[in-house]
């Protein structure tokens, strides 16, 4: 069986495994406390050019982006996301289970522009019933999307500008944002999203790591966010885990190389595919490829290789989605286009 | 410097974390789907002698307190606790946070009573407003306590009938169950857990794991556990990371003979202790040893060996806690014994 | 200056107002435990044809939708709802205050369809990932809705189909439910509604009372319902306010009586907007109406009289609501007609 | 029979229905922003020599309770309350479900000190854990407590100082407070209470109205509390209600007058019951009275008079509260006085 569900199928990448190997019977204070942790965070703040940040790892990716949405918004507010974004539709409500709205925006790609949120924000404002409905409090973008696409960086840009005239924080979902940054078709840097967002992470257990997100503050984190984490349930006891993994991601430019390696199995395949004449649903920069199938070849191909149902395309085709991750070897996409 | 912190300072056990550097690569789907967690899970169905049991694995202790608690709560319900138990004290209002309060009851050594949690049952239900107060909705207890004592079989008995008596769930904490299990003052065993509890967890961090809870439900989950889980922000995309641990664990015995180790060490401890003449704060059969110092006695050993600081005893006199784990090591020991 | 704004802008219907200082002195128990709270009771399960029903009387819309919604959805659950539904954009995000997600169906004239709704349901369950999303736990339509409009009996009894099939109930908002009643636009009845929903509520604020909202259960409320009102801070001490105005509101027909004034005198200004054409936004045949007005007659119109502002209807034009009530004089609408 | 169960049998106060009356049928826009609501809000003011204080109106205790509190603490914060305190025992956890734990203090006559409350604040922020538990956020007292008691203005100015020393706003529900401001007993004024507390309310659902409690915030409110009221469904479409009510009992000095009663007819009881030798459970120099009763006399009485049940006192004794209000009147305190 070829595997190309997702990008989370194997554990860490051998050099994270090996430095928990290597640090296991270390005596180290717990809940971050410890000093691979401080020297993490040093590492992620001068990978970001941006020496002041805050920095916190949390465990998982809805884990995160719950904290981090209720730890900033007012009691009376809500989170702009794009409909298709991860905390509307497949978080389980973790966001409302803390008592929040999320405020849904038409998207296109996945993506929110400046222009719908600037129109949102001021027809919001505008409305003189506003008093009677959910605040506005912040933006939520990912980068990658959930559909693989990539902000450029004049969108971003963009959207940073309507946030610091509205005075909300501009939240980065980036538990892909390896493969964002590898990507060819982005001319967007890690210092720039700590330069144009309030908070973002890096997503470890998409890229290389057994879990763990790398949480942004860029100028710093809201007071007492360590007994927020705690009060969701979310401070690691044995705090070492992450900054142990981290610290491994952003030595010698780890973080980055494995990522390309996705970037570069998914080109392949996308030549591949194209070159075979396969229909793409949209066209993705990062490690989604999301295709068009028959639906009696996605049958047949089912049996071989694993791969994501997306949604139904018409009464004989359907959206599939291919992962490729810092763990693909080009010989299993080799295999795979044999068989398209 | 000696560490007699906590029982979670170094990372996994060495077969633990074996186990993990053996299947890394193995792709395995997400979420806890996988064999790892299919077969760890069966293992412990085993342990318990409980074989319709559903078990989950949850990363942290008060993230599964807090998930399990509020799964489990109707609405209009609280969770009845010892006063000084972790969800009331040390928790950052976790439960409070999923909208539920924590209704303390009077404790001895950690544990509350039968008679005291039937009492408390009475009054409320013969209380003619109670239906404008908080509902006791389940028990939550743990074991070992917060103070290291453990219930004994009688006693878990008869507070598991007063919650049978008033159909209430009865919920044991084990973030330290191992401890409880070896040690040799407690007659209560595994079985005897999930034939009184409507649930309970087995601890890992503090018992040899990098992370992770088992969480058992003898008689099944509430519908939808998983969901309430990822609302939670709880669900491990890897689920891989703790049923690899849990699988290990629970094969050929480990996570008892480890916890062994924490009971002798600990017990050779102590007995060093009483011959020195020391005052026990209170008797405590397992890993944590409460022990009156002199202030100044404690401020000079504080530079050569890590405790917690527990509570002032009087003006000349502090409370201090030593903590053996599976790690500690004999030699340890005996260092401390010197310096004591 | 003419007040044709909203529908509540007087205080009581006289006989209301008569009744409570009749009243006034005598010695009742709080809470709703008084003998009119009972008789009110009586008489609405008389008018729904529904002997066994539950009734409870709340204060205002926004907490009687919080409070049901709450009250029956399980913890992973969220209700669907039109997406311009009150719950979804003008309640402040109540809903999601007490942790569920109002999840938003495409709407018609601010109506859900029986089959839209079945749509959803089914693509909800036919998601392999669903358990990773929010779960349809309830449906929820207003009647009369946000646009005035009705359902008609087949709509309706086709959406309770598709409730009874997916076993979510079905809860009708009836915030001016007297108006819906008493349209002529209507084939559907009290009876109709208590046989078809699980839940819904007779509006007392906007029909006549000073406040209040009788929440019918037609198979019996959850379980301590009572508490969960208290917990959501909506128990009056003094139940005989609303106990008394709903007596009375369900005494000699009032209630309907008193609502088909609203109509009439919709009815009287609908007429002489169509044969003055003016466009009408949408058609609705209770007591709201919206109107497309030219802006600089808007402008002047609003020196004389009260109305809402609805939405920018195009560069020159913009859409209000005129709203008549059980208080609107026969005089006023005339007034109102020479100004147009 | 007589009743002495409470302090809300009666509807309203005479002059306040009648300006209900006539004002009814004035037609005036909704959500508090009529001129009734802002003249109460004027007056209120002046009553407490307090011209910059913003005042909102709400309809119930638990509710304004839990709307205060929500909305003054950050999310990682909890109210210290005393354990008897209203938000801890009687509102069915209103606080937790907004997720907010009550911190409870030890209390003597129903009241906390400023000793209790500087120690329990210092040995917190004193604790190297604290970051792990709930912080104190604000705390709570109530001015009559539960059991009828005053602070003393030596209590409240001490209590005031530690508050601010700590930075948490200082919240006095007073449910009953015009029966606090009219005993004799008092040295506490309403100008004293505004300078002292950063928020209070003044019962008038207790004291002469059908519904409603005056919020007060000294020094202003929290930014878009109005949003936050909407949000908790708390907000009446019909402000006018609680703005007549309340600028009524702000007119010529009516709620003092009218409370002055209950605390006249309270001691003309308190007066006769110690002549006849009873035994007072403690000395409440307000409107409720707290007595120990043998428990044949207590059956025996229960035929021709209501009163509350408190607590058993021993197997032949039961401490039972009679309440006066507003609305009794000498001759029914003659009557008791007969059958006692």
């Amino acid at each position: 069986m070829l595997y190309f569900e997702n990008d989370y199928c194997e554990g860490a990448h051998p050099a994270v495994l090996q430095r928990l190997i290597e640090t296991n019977m270390e005596k180290l204070p717990g809940y971050g406390t410890d000093g691979y942790c401080e020297s993490a965070k040093d590492k992620i703040r001068a990978a970001c050019a941006c020496p002041q940040a805050d920095v916190y790892f949390l465990v998982g990716g809805t884990q995160t982006n719950a904290a981090v949405i209720s730890a900033l918004l007012k009691r009376y507010e809500g989170v702009v996301a794009a409909s298709t974004g991860h905390i509307n539709g497949h978080e389980a409500g973790a966001v409302e289970y803390t008592g929040h709205k999320v405020l849904a925006l038409p998207q296109k790609d996945g993506k929110i522009s400046a222009d719908g949120l600037r129109g949102y924000l001021q027809t919001f404002f505008g409305d003189e019933n506003h008093e009677h409905m959910v605040f506005p409090g912040m933006a939520y973008i990912s980068h990658p999307t959930e559909y693989g696409t990539l902000y450029s960086l004049d969108e971003l840009e963009k959207l940073s500008l309507v946030c610091r005239e509205y005075s909300i924080p501009l939240f980065l979902d980036g538990a892909r944002l390896g493969y964002g940054l590898a990507s060819g078709g982005s001319d967007v840097t890690l210092e720039d999203i700590a330069r144009l967002t309030d908070v973002f992470y890096i997503g470890g257990t998409k890229v290389g790591a057994l879990c763990g997100e790398a949480v942004v503050f860029p100028a710093g984190a809201p007071h007492h966010f360590l007994t927020m984490i705690k009060q969701q349930g979310a401070l690691l006891a044995k705090g070492r885990l992450l900054g142990i993994q981290f610290d491994t991601l952003f030595t010698d430019d780890l973080y980055r190389k494995i990522s390309e390696n996705a970037i570069r199995t998914a080109d392949t395949l996308k030549s591949a595919l194209r070159r075979k004449g396969y229909e793409f649903y949209l066209d993705s920069p990062t490690n989604q490829i999301f295709v068009v199938l028959e639906n009696e070849q996605m049958e047949r191909l089912s049996r071989l290789v694993t791969f994501s149902f997306w949604e139904k395309y018409d009464d004989t085709h359907t959206v599939v989605r291919f992962a490729t991750s810092w763990a693909t070897k080009m010989e299993e996409i080799e295999e795979l286009i044999q068989l398209l």
